[in-house]
């Protein structure tokens, strides 16, 4: 039986990191298939340079439609190196962003072509979207908050707000657009009730039941 | 006024290096404009970067369909950071391959889909199209043979002549399709012969003339 791609997605602080791995230990305990973990950008080995390139000081700066391109690269070699081969294999692919990630934080974020992304999009993944999109709603200034907290960023200016609450706004609209696809979790609770709220859903969907 | 964009195609060993030269100092002497020498990939310092990444020996390989993106990439960089740049300031640029080669290697060549790679230049390129792109026509065997005597490359066998037949079959078509833009130029002839090919189709084009 194919597997299922179970995407987390959300801004800086909203606890992806944490709620993947306790997604991960509770499927895992559930025993009924194995479970992967994975990113983007770099969740394979051109994945890591790429991700280096888009991140590193350069002299130039990468353009918009170049940067556009590389993440859809990025994308395209993932799902074919590691998410399909996986799924194909039945397991459970937890994946730290992916498409819906481009569309609000470059198209929202930044103000790049929705369109042009959606494109890019189609053509990265050749038609694999993810069976569960958990979007972790955190408000914007608690979520930097935390993230200043653990040290992630040094600061935070009005800039800075501006740019996350728009992307906030890509992932309400997506939320509103695939309601489906992708469920909103109410990241602002403590760790175990958003975690909570993620083990309903996926019960709700028989992940990680027998099939 | 707006400069022009001249690309050099042509398979292995046609002498596009010698002839973009050649050319350069001809229009150079002209003084009518200034020339630019760049190329794909690698014309940028992503582009470089990336060229590494598309020519190094990976673990794991990198996907026909990320190939294509990292090419695109490269592109899309090149047109904003150097091309664009230079032809809105009225400079020749003369490039060393450009969206053709991709039709021509990744297409006919390797066998990956047309529609896909051409879907791609459209978006890599938003639409800056070549103004006069010169094919060096050189029978396969010839080209290869003048590689391997610069010592470019070991040795070819029969697969090696079999792709660099189907690239040239690519271009045979690609200046069917494209008459106006394309030009054939037989470059089995001497170094010298075919610069006056160039010359006469740039001087009938008005390339290089006073505005």
């Amino acid at each position: 039986m194919r597997g299922k791609l179970i995407v987390f997605e959300g801004v800086e602080g909203c606890g992806k990191t944490t709620q993947i791995e306790r997604s991960r230990l509770w499927l895992q305990d559930r025993g009924k298939a194995p479970v992967v973990v994975t990113r983007e950008p770099g969740g394979t080995e051109l994945g890591v340079a790429l991700r280096h390139l888009l991140l590193a000081e350069q002299q130039h700066p990468i353009f918009p439609r170049a940067e556009l391109l590389l993440y859809a690269a990025d994308r395209a070699q993932h799902i074919e190196e590691t998410i399909e081969p996986h799924l194909s294999q039945g397991a459970i692919v937890l994946c730290d962003r992916y498409t819906d990630s481009t569309v609000a934080y470059q198209g929202y974020g930044r103000g790049l072509s929705l369109e042009l992304i959606e494109r890019l999009n189609r053509i990265a993944t050749s038609g694999t979207m993810s069976d569960l999109t958990l979007w972790l709603d955190v408000e914007v200034e608690i979520g930097l908050a935390r993230a200043k907290a653990r040290g992630k960023i040094d600061r935070f200016e009005q800039t800075e707000l501006d740019f996350h609450r728009r992307v906030q706004q890509g992932y309400k609209e997506l939320a509103q657009k695939y309601p489906h696809r992708i469920v909103r979790i109410d990241a602002s609770r403590s760790e175990v009730e958003v975690q909570a709220q993620i083990q309903e859903i996926c019960d709700r969907r028989g992940i990680g039941h027998r099939a």
